[in-house]
């Protein structure tokens, strides 16, 4: 299983108008092989900024890596790069493997 | 629901090690009340240190806590502190609500 996550530093004020922005926007994931779950999380507050990671699941990375070169991945980020105002440079994106359960 | 994760930055070629001491502990989780998910996530290799992330899941940031303050904690956590060489520094915890999901 792969775990996809995108790290979003958000100004302070504006967490609300960012969790908008992911209510209202397609993700064009329904069908996609190989997806499993999606969620937006919201994680610590510093002082300038809010963590929130958005948070997708994957039967594997290949599964993951085919969906970021199909016409779903660019449907779902032609709205990417609007409202810059928000975010405290870019996105971090990490990837991870499970290798373990319990 | 909760997203528990701790980040550990593992030097290089202790990969392995590392991976062994989560796949003989007990993590005493079992029964533990709101506790939904474990797993151990492998994430990106940097120069120095291969990045990875404990990821549990909680119904809520309540369980979690009350987690962290019980014996079952205290007994998963027993062995902590040992191999202080596999780490490249202490772990940094980040807790997540998920806001959103799809």
């Amino acid at each position: 299983m792969f775990f996809a996550m995108n790290r979003f530093r958000i100004a302070r004020g504006r967490e609300a108008d960012f969790e908008q922005i992911w209510s209202e926007r397609n993700s064009h994931l329904d069908g996609v092989p190989g997806f499993i779950e999606f969620r937006l999380l919201r994680g610590p507050e510093e002082e300038d900024h809010t963590l929130y990671a958005s948070h997708s699941v994957w039967h594997d990375r290949d599964a993951f890596t085919e969906w970021t070169r199909s016409e779903a991945f660019r449907k779902a980020h032609a709205g990417a790069g609007a409202r810059q105002d928000l975010y405290l440079g870019p996105p971090q994106f990490e990837g991870f493997e499970s290798v373990l359960d319990s």
